[in-house]
């Protein structure tokens, strides 16, 4: 069996074919500037690397030569090996709590929450129909970012706003990077040999969200309405004070949206380091002596424990703590700045585990209230899995 | 000795007058509709209430009558007798961290932080210059808001924003409620007998916001750069995801500010519950069923049991949680509600000893990991002790 995970954006559709025996990556990779000069593509696997310049007028040209790829490089031998393929949403809305097989009102209620995700939804249909125009056999499915988000109570995903603003437009906590969090979710899960947890998942990339789980099922989660809302982020400014868009718009001659556009791209780790939105960068700059990074370093941190610790009380206690993506996965410093500060919960980092990267590891220390774990998310594995199981 | 409290809005001029010896209140009452048409006022103590229709042309109107008006009623026998005066005033910046005796350039200061504090500042001004104009000798002080919150780190007032909106605008957090949290520190450290207290002051009125005190300093706290943010309030919305506004902008045809007005006046326990932004409605209408008004307390309780959660791990522990103002001190079911979802911390209620209103009193039970107290705050009496020591 191999299945096809796609994640398709305005120009760019990023690819991995999965055998699904093994839930090995056959080959993976990304077209880019579609529709714009100077598109290209690249393939790879852990053989090889193909990077190509190649004039990509819409998606269905990206789609065909990716096929035409898959075998020319015998990845497959004919396209019919290709079980099923699975895409990227990233908003489903209030209705969709699961993965749903693609059908022709599926692709119209991606359109009519467009409203919700106005930069993302059109391009992932745009991705779908691509691939229904050259397969158009393959079934297909959908995985949403926010179908795992969608058993929050009602007193957490509500807002304290006009409530009418909620009936009439769908204002209300959404929450996203679901497939993430679900990931983690199961492969802790599996890990710890059960499903009856308390977990606390840190999905710490450029964007970052934190979860809170019971029993599989999510109660609680950072971002809201949109992904700016919550955790301090690359160039996002997680949570603030929304008095400062009319204050900010004055003051600088700006629109509402350009205020939004600046705390989505210009705010995080990058507003106040004014250095770089990669963690990388702050680390390298904080060990120079720069004030602004180490300032946006601890902003970062406190961001993570306040939700961590507010998580904790909401759970009725924790019994596992996740570090994800990039950040949680490869920043030993940040993992070990975030878990000092859990002290007061009893939580404690063994600092030696602690100095790994991408692996599933127990990081806590023997006496630590709860379990800390590095668990390598897979968010494109996770889709292939939904897929195949809804193809089945 | 003798001093004055006053709080002066756009139309209005609320003033105590304590007996400093004792901390009595004399006199206490409100000018009303100061400017406009049907102005009145209102004088009592613990003997009489008079409620007078007078025309009130402007705030020098006001103090004038008020003056009258005490040596009329034998409050006191001169004028020289008022041996200062003490202002409220919302807004005094990032450089006012405590309060000040008034002088021309403290004046132009608050006249220049209108900016941040445009319904309040000015309108503080207007009640300094009618006093000063009919008592030119009399020492004023003024008191502020944000004082008490200038001590929080740098981390901790920052927003993850531009750092040049800091820079240039001053975007930060400030706080608010200052007095009050300041006046229960002080309280509170005086019936415990010390001032190693790490306190987390819970200001739950029809605004409302917590602060996390270590040793007498404020460390942080739920209001922002606006009174808006941080927990859900009688009519405000607390925290919500900025990208809301420009999104109900379009869909309502509404302007930022007035996007923003609306979170401030027509969202919290009001917007919820469609109901009124008074928790003793709520609390009627959840005894009849309503489900919004069930919905809206179970919003405002987690919101607050959020922040005491993370300002508990902040604080490394807690020793003290106090409750004051309208809900704090007068709704015994809140307090309930919120202490109860503190017991994964070890916090737990006397349900005895929380039966009681506006009085100082332990709270906790015994085998709490914290104690909980109900402390009345009074911040006109904490502007009358400013006043008082910065004259002497």
């Amino acid at each position: 069996m191999k299945i096809m995970s796609i994640n398709a954006g305005s120009s760019s559709l990023k690819f991995s074919l999965f055998d699904m025996n093994t839930n090995e990556v056959l080959v993976s990779g990304l077209f880019e500037r579609i529709g714009i000069d100077g598109s290209c593509y690249t393939i790879k696997n852990s053989e090889f690397k193909i990077k190509q310049e190649v004039q990509l007028k819409d998606h269905s040209d990206a789609v065909k030569i990716l096929l035409d790829k898959l075998i020319e490089l015998k990845i497959i031998n004919s396209l019919e090996e290709i079980d099923g393929i699975g895409h990227r949403v990233v908003h489903g809305g209030a209705n969709y709590t699961e993965s749903v097989v693609v059908t022709d009102k599926v692709i119209d209620d991606i359109v009519k929450l467009s409203d919700l995700a106005p930069l993302h939804n059109p391009a992932h249909v745009i991705g779908i129909k691509a691939f229904k125009e050259v397969l158009p056999n393959t079934p297909m499915v959908v995985v949403f970012d926010t179908a795992f988000h969608q058993t929050m109570p009602k007193e957490n995903y509500l807002y304290a706003v006009p409530y009418s603003w909620y009936e009439k437009y769908g204002v209300r906590k959404y929450g996203f990077h679901g497939t993430s969090h679900r990931y983690i979710t199961k492969k802790i899960s599996e890990v710890l040999g059960r499903d009856d947890l308390r977990i606390i998942s840190c999905h710490l990339g450029q964007g970052g969200s934190i979860a809170a789980i019971k029993n599989g099922k999510c109660v609680d989660t950072t971002m809201g309405f949109t992904p700016l809302a919550g955790i301090v982020m690359g160039t996002r400014s997680g949570d603030v004070d929304p008095s400062i868009i009319p204050f900010v718009m004055e003051k600088e001659g700006l629109s509402a949206g350009e205020v939004v556009n600046a705390l989505n791209k210009k705010s995080g780790l990058l507003g106040v380091s004014e250095i770089s939105s990669d963690s990388r960068d702050i680390e390298n700059a904080i060990k120079e002596g720069n004030e602004k990074a180490s300032l946006a370093q601890k902003m970062f941190v406190n961001s993570v424990v306040k939700y961590i610790s507010q998580y904790y009380v909401e759970l009725g206690g924790v019994d596992v703590i996740t570090f994800t993506a990039g950040i949680g996965e490869n920043s030993v410093q940040t993992r070990l700045e975030i878990i000092e500060k859990l002290a007061p919960l009893g939580i404690k980092m063994d600092i030696e585990a602690n100095n790994v990267r991408g692996e599933v590891k127990c990081i806590s220390s023997k006496d630590s209230s709860s379990l800390v774990y590095l668990v390598p998310t897979d968010e494109e594995l996770m889709i292939a899995m939904d897929t195949l199981a809804l193809i089945k």
